[in-house]
């Protein structure tokens, strides 16, 4: 006996989120079922919703629903530095910290050759226009802190540098709150390479 | 700032589901910004799908989109005997067994005092029912073997003992494959009182 038609299908567009194996799939769908009938609805009108009504800025490239986004638009921020990360979650995390009030540039991924990722990929281009008007004075490279992270940080390091325009990277060394004892070495490297006078 | 709102509201419906908290609902939000269009529409319609058309079933209370269910209904399987689960996904990790013919009954829980869920919340009078047509000759109490799975298999043999039905346990002991240096106490108890002469 299978799963009645109606809660097979459901588990299999659950199977297609990531992380999502067949077993939490059914876990998920089989606790829809118990759900309020007006929360289902709403939660299936909110993916509709997301899908159709989201869409990439033009300039920075980060979801938005408005574009230009929010962030782009608003004349309040500081218009001489563009943090690059690696997508639109990163942004978010950046805004969180509430001490950043410059522009962003959403690459949409990292350089990966082992996925076929290459730089004709990426929001690259987009970026070196922004970087045209001489308003930009600093590119801060926040790309992860991953090999695929770094290679993308240099990529774009070559790329910006002979423009004259300063290019940073985030810092990297021990996580705030963090114990020695557990660091791995690339970290612990990072920490002594990047030590700072007191 | 914070998410554009069509992001937020999904983040919000996806928090709603068991075992995803708010990083997890992000990075599934986001995800389905990137999917096919056909496939969050159909996302969406079997949500809406599952929710409506699938009901429990009038005799076993299992799920199911036709009503008696397919098994409840299927007349080579053999009346006598009525293996009583928790809930649906149970029923369905039975019949992936294909050796069980007989019938079923889904509780819809477990008797829980800590949760306040008695044997009125249970689907147990439907039970009861069953029983006084005189086909069935045992019933098997296959609730997890957990301590609300056990009092409500004790609750429950108490219940239909009288009646002179053959109330029966599924075994307990160590899982196939498993080793015994990792088994726990309860485990390797019931393992050994359980026995069976070779």
């Amino acid at each position: 006996m299978q799963y009645p038609a109606p809660i097979a299908k459901l588990i299999h567009s659950f199977t297609k989120l990531p992380g999502i194996g067949s077993k939490t799939a059914a876990r998920l769908a089989f606790y829809i079922l118990e759900m309020n009938e007006a929360d289902v609805l709403e939660f299936a009108q909110n993916l509709i919703n997301a899908r159709r009504d989201l869409t990439h800025c033009q300039i920075c490239g980060n979801i938005t629903d408005t574009d230009p986004c929010l962030i782009c638009s608003d004349t309040s921020r500081d218009r001489t530095t563009i943090l690059v990360v690696e997508d639109s979650r990163d942004v978010m995390s950046m805004e969180r910290m509430q001490e950043y009030n410059g522009l962003y540039h959403v690459l949409g991924g990292v350089l990966s050759p082992m996925e076929g990722t290459g730089p004709e990929d990426l929001n690259i281009t987009q970026l070196i226009q922004r970087l045209e008007d001489e308003t930009v004075q600093e590119v801060i490279l926040a790309t992860n802190a991953t090999s695929e992270g770094e290679a993308t940080a240099m990529y774009l390091s070559r790329l910006i540098k002979p423009a004259g325009i300063k290019v940073t990277r985030l810092a990297h060394g021990l996580s705030v709150g963090s114990d020695i004892e557990y660091a791995d070495e690339m970290t612990l490297y990072r920490a002594i390479e990047g030590r700072r006078e007191l």
